[in-house]
């Protein structure tokens, strides 16, 4: 048993059944996905920003544009954003519509986040992000410029509220509903990467660029 | 041109090239997911609870738990509430670290939550999920009884006041990049339905159930 993420906060009030709060697990679907949702307040009305994260040990990171506002925001006003990262992995099809559900993964962390603004570790992060995105693809690239450095905010939570919510099995029926005539199961999701589509724009013949383990 | 969604909460300040307010275009993306991000917030914490959606006409539903956090909260207190349906549709691998991006489908709405209460409107409701979910399906299944229809919540919101980001091009680099010899283009992320899985509890065959056109 790793870690638990489990604070009042982080408590998963339905469905607890369903819920953990390890902390292997929860870096483990953290690591399988690209994006996940921030969701921050601003003059008190919640919004819900999609975006690409990557993680280092016990830290969270996600990045945008300096003037964003899922980077603003946290220097304005310390809040507590929350995050969510889900990946769907099926369709899970009952006999009775109540039972109808979706297999899942699904990890809910809440922090307030750190700018990172010490020159080479944002460089160092936007390594690893592209580690995560392209494996081995960073060090083939024009090289990062001032600008782009500064024009490039990076923040992080660090990883210890939150919990995580998973299903992945079979539909369970009420009882009495196992003989009714109908097909149940799960249908599973599957996910790839397609052809690479080269840039119009290249004359050149390269090697298309490998892809990554997330979805 | 379709019905303007655009408000000034829903007015995009980041990359208004990629954003629109086009309505039509807005349903397109949301009939295409199955799953959307619901923010709100509770004692002024924000919360984002992955939910599956659907839509009918103006309208975009949802359903929980009548006790669950994102059906309770807006009787508490109305709250313009803020969801996120988004689609990632591949990898945008530039020359250099900072152009690399995603291509995607993205809407943001905002509104307060309607509970539907009507038995017989719920029940039609959920009819409209089940068939979003496994077109045909719900003639097939044991029919809802009234217990599962009152612990069913089922809630709503106009879309009326939106915005839809989106990128679906290749890699746009720098002038000065485009003879950097490294391969760039985009890696699309294909999904697809996989093969059934049939309840192992089932005893007698049946065929199959229809998988949905969304994801």
């Amino acid at each position: 048993m790793s870690d638990s993420l489990e604070t009042p906060l982080s408590k998963v009030k339905r469905g607890p059944n369903r819920a953990s709060y390890d902390k292997e697990l929860a870096l483990e679907i953290i690591d399988a996905a690209l994006m996940c949702h921030v969701g921050q307040t601003k003059n008190g009305q919640v919004f819900v920003t999609p975006t690409c994260h990557w993680r280092e040990g016990d830290y969270f990171y996600w990045h945008a544009h300096s003037k964003a506002r899922n980077v603003k925001g946290p220097i304005d006003e310390p809040e507590k954003v929350c995050i969510n990262v889900s990946l769907l992995d099926g369709l899970v099809l009952a006999r009775s519509a109540m039972h109808h559900s979706v297999n899942y993964r699904s990890v809910t962390l809440f922090g307030v986040p750190e700018l990172v603004e010490e020159k080479e570790e944002k460089v160092r992060q936007f390594e690893l992000f592209l580690d995560k995105v392209s494996p081995g693809r960073w060090e083939t690239l024009r090289p990062v410029s001032d600008i782009e450095i500064k024009a490039t905010g990076v923040v992080r939570i660090k990883i210890e509220e939150a919990s995580v919510k998973f299903r992945g099995e079979p539909p369970i029926d009420d009882p009495e509903d196992y003989n009714w005539p109908v097909w149940a199961g799960v249908i599973p999701l599957e996910r790839s990467w397609g052809e690479a589509q080269t840039d119009p724009q290249q004359n050149e013949n390269y090697p298309a660029a490998n892809t990554p383990d997330a979805f």
